[in-house]
């Protein structure tokens, strides 16, 4: 039997902001990426995330990002990479606590927004977060988008990692997104996505923007939860993948 | 023979800021309060801190603060206990992070400046800070100032604790500390604090302000480095102590 | 025939996140209190609260808190009077740049959250923030709480002030709000608030919490648009008191 | 006579965090940056800065920044102009309230670290800096790096400017700053900068660290004044041009 895990960003509210649909996401779900204060979240709102995630037995990773609230860590800001270690240790320890306290172990670690963007590229960014991660704990999986630097560097400082492919979003014959700027960079009909879903779990096929198609390998599914819409979507590919005898399981199983 | 540990205040630089003589005043101490990014300090200035405390042998605590990085965590905030509990969990486990990166473990938790003054007399958040402590890890040590409700809520939940005096500081003849707004305060001569301290930890004596007598129990003292003077004044306790075959080693042994 | 200015609090969205309904709100009041930064908004938001109100003439004021992100500003804290100054005055000049930069005019300032719950009592405190904002500008007008310190400390030193009323909150007997926390502190139902608003500014009289009757002078009605029901709430007290002829007009007419 | 204005960054201090030797250099410059709170400063420095500035006569510029404390603003953020325009308008207005309320002037704008790094190379940035400075105020200078992108905004949006040179900086043949990573970008010498300084500003030549030499045109110095050693050094600059019947003003005369 096919086994997928399905990733959501979780606790990106901000004191009296709310943001997302973790409520009523969270039992569709396996693993949740939980905001850590340098994007997005508080320590209420991450306490809040790590309980709500445990009652629905979802696995929790933390969802590190560049110091930039404002711009909810989607500015590239040229920072070393020694500081990028420290800003990712400040952030993992910090949800490490609300697990810890809550007794529920960490998982995995996802980077966030422009550092995420950075890492798929940067194969220095890539290592230092690799080996961030594995200084933590060597039982800590690294969420790398798929064929990117964030696997090369995984593989090469024996991280552990698990490649990630997301199902609302085209792709360009390298098997890299397609830029949000582009035209049909997101696909919002979901039947579509939850048929592409079905293909790049089932099949291992991605077809991209332009019509190619090329192989993958994953093990967890990205998608959002921060419309209603999108909670829908998420409901939608579970049903359709459910039918064909795929089942959804956290990665570190 | 007689043993006591020595604390101060550490890693309260942040960003191109610089504060306090952490190079000088480590080799000094026997147990270091490490500042978390609330009140003070940043995630690079965290790394260095726990790394120039792991080189001297020196044992690491949290020290964590209201979050009022412009007033240095010195002004009450209005909070809730709950948000007093998150915000301690946060820095504590964010600090935890980089001890254990270096390998080092946590001794102590020791809460800062307007939330120790509150905590001193409000057993509520005295008991919320304890239960913190103890709910993360309950081999670490809440740092309590000597005689006030810190340390009946230490005993009240179970949690580890040590009392902490202050050499430099006049004491009320109930045994708090005289307010900084009020002259004689703080006690700035070397020789005269050296003695008082050896009164403290040898004879187990506070001598008031109004010069009545009390008998006080300590595991720590407290002292300040953030002037040169300050750091010679560290030394100076020092000697004087360990003149009188008075044994420095931290409470965690 | 009588005037009323009817006042809401506006630009309270930060960063990505959205709060408040302030394009459905701003064609039916006719003065804003436009977020500084300190509590909610940032450059980008106040850009465009400033532009909005433009484009419905809404006067402008600004909306200065406790630096208080986390806390929405809801939380006292324990600054000095100078600081409280210096915050003020960085903040309406922040905003004062957004006013000049669109051509329009700054009308008022009212304090936010914890910082005008204290100024309403504390004569200090409020006689601070009155003589910050002459010092400014002689033309601008403070927003005071009906009957409270506020009052006094304009009155004291020759600051411009309007009075405000509450037509959704409960009052005491003695002519202050009840607090949050208790029963039927605020009310819910539109048609009631409509006619409370009524008798509040066509006759001049509050009905008290308890049944008693006092007499209140007002040139201007707070109301919270941070709900679909709460802007519906502004259009029925709007058309209500315009059945009687009842003008709404900003206050610096 | 030759005149000459001497620019200085000044009010960098933060909470209870000293930088800079602003006491002691402010009697021998004649033109102040001051910190708006994006890299460095907060209210109270900020207000103790233009006081400290009007004491002594010297003009006041507001020294707006990306938003980045922790890295104190030298770290390149991939912010859209829109952004930057708004947070330099929030910026220079909270600046603008301090000058107002202390009966002083702002004279012009000079943007910091990397902000002014890309500006001088970047048109975009530089125009959308110009527009900004033109829009609040007509009569506001920017301080643009001599020979850089800034100029060319400046003169084509019809910005009031004037062009600034660093005595104690090595310069390319072209006229650039050699990058502070290579060696001998720094001059450290009193004298040296002394007599560079006078090339400069009496026979409008600079000698490039190759070598050639260029002509230059320039209104304004910028020394630093973080350093003891560079307060010295201002004095130095300040004897030996005096020396030569050069005359220290600040631009806007």
């Amino acid at each position: 039997m096919i086994c997928i895990d399905l990733n959501c960003d979780m606790g990106e509210s901000f004191g009296i902001y709310r943001l997302g649909y973790d409520e009523e996401a969270m039992p569709f779900i396996t693993s949740a990426n939980v905001a850590c204060g340098f994007h997005a979240s508080d320590p209420m709102t991450m306490k809040k995330t790590v309980q709500l995630a445990k009652k629905y037995g979802v696995a929790i990773g933390a969802h590190p990002s560049y110091p930039d609230l404002i711009g909810f860590g989607r500015r590239i800001m040229d920072i070393s990479v020694e500081e990028i270690k420290a800003d990712m240790l400040y952030q993992i320890g910090a949800l490490w606590s609300f697990c810890h306290s809550e007794g529920v172990r960490m998982q995995h670690v996802k980077v966030h927004g422009a550092l995420y963007n950075v890492a798929a590229k940067d194969i220095t960014v890539a290592t230092a977060i690799a080996e961030t991660i594995k200084s933590i704990d060597s039982g800590l999986f690294m969420v790398c988008l798929s064929n990117s630097a964030m696997v090369d560097a995984a593989k090469a400082t024996g991280t552990k990692y698990v490649e990630e492919i997301f199902a609302d979003r085209a792709y360009t014959s390298h098997g890299l997104l397609v830029a949000r700027s582009q035209e049909g960079a997101v696909i919002h009909d979901p039947d579509k996505v939850a048929e592409r879903a079905l293909r790049m779990v089932r099949d291992k096929i991605i077809v991209a923007i332009d019509g190619t198609e090329f192989t993958v390998k994953a093990q967890t599914i990205c998608v959002h939860c921060d419309t209603p819409g999108a909670v829908k979507m998420v409901r939608s590919i579970r049903q359709r993948l459910e039918q064909e005898n795929i089942s959804f399981q956290t990665f570190d199983r």
